[in-house]
């Protein structure tokens, strides 16, 4: 068995929460690596960079592994792809690439809401045939911000159907567009909890994109960046009828990844963004 | 010793971090009255009754202990008075009682402040001779906009010495107008972190005036009731030029309160409010 694959303990975890923290998966080195990678992609102009409502700061960046090799040898990695593929099926693709940035003294609350109902309704993704990875760019801590995820409650399916009359953006399918109501959500963290995974940077949690999930404003002094890939079955590709949403936002690129082993750092000189 | 008094360890503890945890010092049939007394305290309209800025719902109440004897025995109690007196001196006065409601789903967030530099500045009180009581009506967990310490940071006195231009508010002193600056927190929270105490419904924080705090929204669905009563020294009453701040911000009652023994409910027959 190789080091990279899950135990079927762990498996049995991710199917029972809905998600399974790999504490410490890059080391410091790898870390560094992707955060100047992160920096530099943020100086690059263009509709993939997302700003704070008050438009003074980054709030995420999308589709970073069509332009950094870093990123491009990251979503290859046997560390993060072996684990996706024992759980997902051999043959995925990414789907989605963003890096959340949520910056000091705020950072916007994201709403509670289940990632497949806005693929669905936006893209036309059939089924929740997708394993997403966070990877922790920054420490995550209680108090900056963390996700948050009601443990189990992928297991029941959509909690709502539709978008929310009104909704605020088109493009980007805000949280808030799709977020549980109050009443749902009271029942469910009534149910299932509620839970935060922290842990150093370097850290990696997978996520199913039918896991009830929010987080909090980032109330300390710090940023705290998250990597998220969504990895979709190539099997499971979009079907919408109508028309797609931008390539930076949905990836058109669905040829099967096949993993890279040993450290980041080395894996760079083999991959082009 | 009485069973009220705190070890001598609390005392350094408290010192040192400037804020010391009592779990569960209420049990549940207290902590159900103290909710009953605020569910009819809620219902009495007037100034006292500050509503969230949506307007919806009830963001604070000040000075319940005026209109209901479950706090007006509350503050009475053997076992947060017999503290505070440890901490303090044996003549004390409730300055400020107030009650934060932060509803579910939100709730604003209180921006990083030291309480003392607001009491000075509106107040005109002298020295920083209060301790505070923080009594949770509702269990405190990470998820509900617990208070946020920086443990030590009393020690320094007053990071800033005035408040904000263009203050938002003239009353009750929005600490958004006497927050910390970006700069200022960084430094703080690097030197001494960040703690914030969680526990049962009925547990008791007492806290400095001068430690620096602040609390995150509310991201649960269940509401986070908080009640904060303000010891004052007898011989530190505020001496503001200026036209002093109404009652029911800042009770005028100074006579110094003197410790009763036994639970909750059976003190309720001997006092009024």
């Amino acid at each position: 068995m190789s080091l990279t694959q899950l135990t079927q303990r762990q498996i049995d975890e991710y199917h029972e929460n809905g998600f399974l923290m790999l504490d410490s998966l890059l080391d410091s080195t790898e870390v560094e690596l992707l955060r100047d990678a992160f920096r530099r992609d943020c100086e690059v102009p263009g509709p993939h960079l997302v700003a704070e409502q008050d438009g003074s700061r980054v709030r995420a960046v999308y589709a970073s592994h069509h332009r950094q090799r870093e990123f491009a040898a990251l979503i290859r990695d046997s560390r993060v792809l072996t684990p996706v593929r024992q759980l997902l099926t051999d043959d995925v693709y990414v789907y989605q690439f963003k890096i959340n940035a949520k910056p000091a003294f705020g950072g916007e609350k994201w709403a509670w809401h289940q990632d497949f109902l806005a693929w669905r309704i936006a893209d036309g993704l059939p089924a929740p045939r997708q394993v997403n990875i966070g990877v922790y760019l920054d420490a995550v801590t209680e108090f900056n911000g963390p996700v948050i995820f009601l443990p189990g409650s992928h297991r029941g399916g959509l909690v709502r159907e539709d978008r929310a009359a009104g909704a605020r953006s088109e493009q980007h399918l805000d949280p808030d567009d799709i977020s549980l109501t109050a009443d749902q959500l009271a029942s469910y963290a009534d149910r299932f909890g509620m839970v935060s995974p922290k842990g150093p940077a370097g850290s990696v949690v997978l996520f199913s994109p039918e896991i009830v999930h929010g987080s909090a404003p980032n109330m300390s002094p710090f940023p705290r960046r998250l990597l998220i890939a969504t990895y979709n079955d190539c099997a499971n590709l979009p079907q919408g009828p109508r028309e797609p949403r931008p390539e930076y936002v949905v990836c058109r690129d669905s040829e099967p990844l096949a993993p890279l082993e040993g450290p980041l750092s080395g894996a760079l000189t083999g991959v082009s963004a």
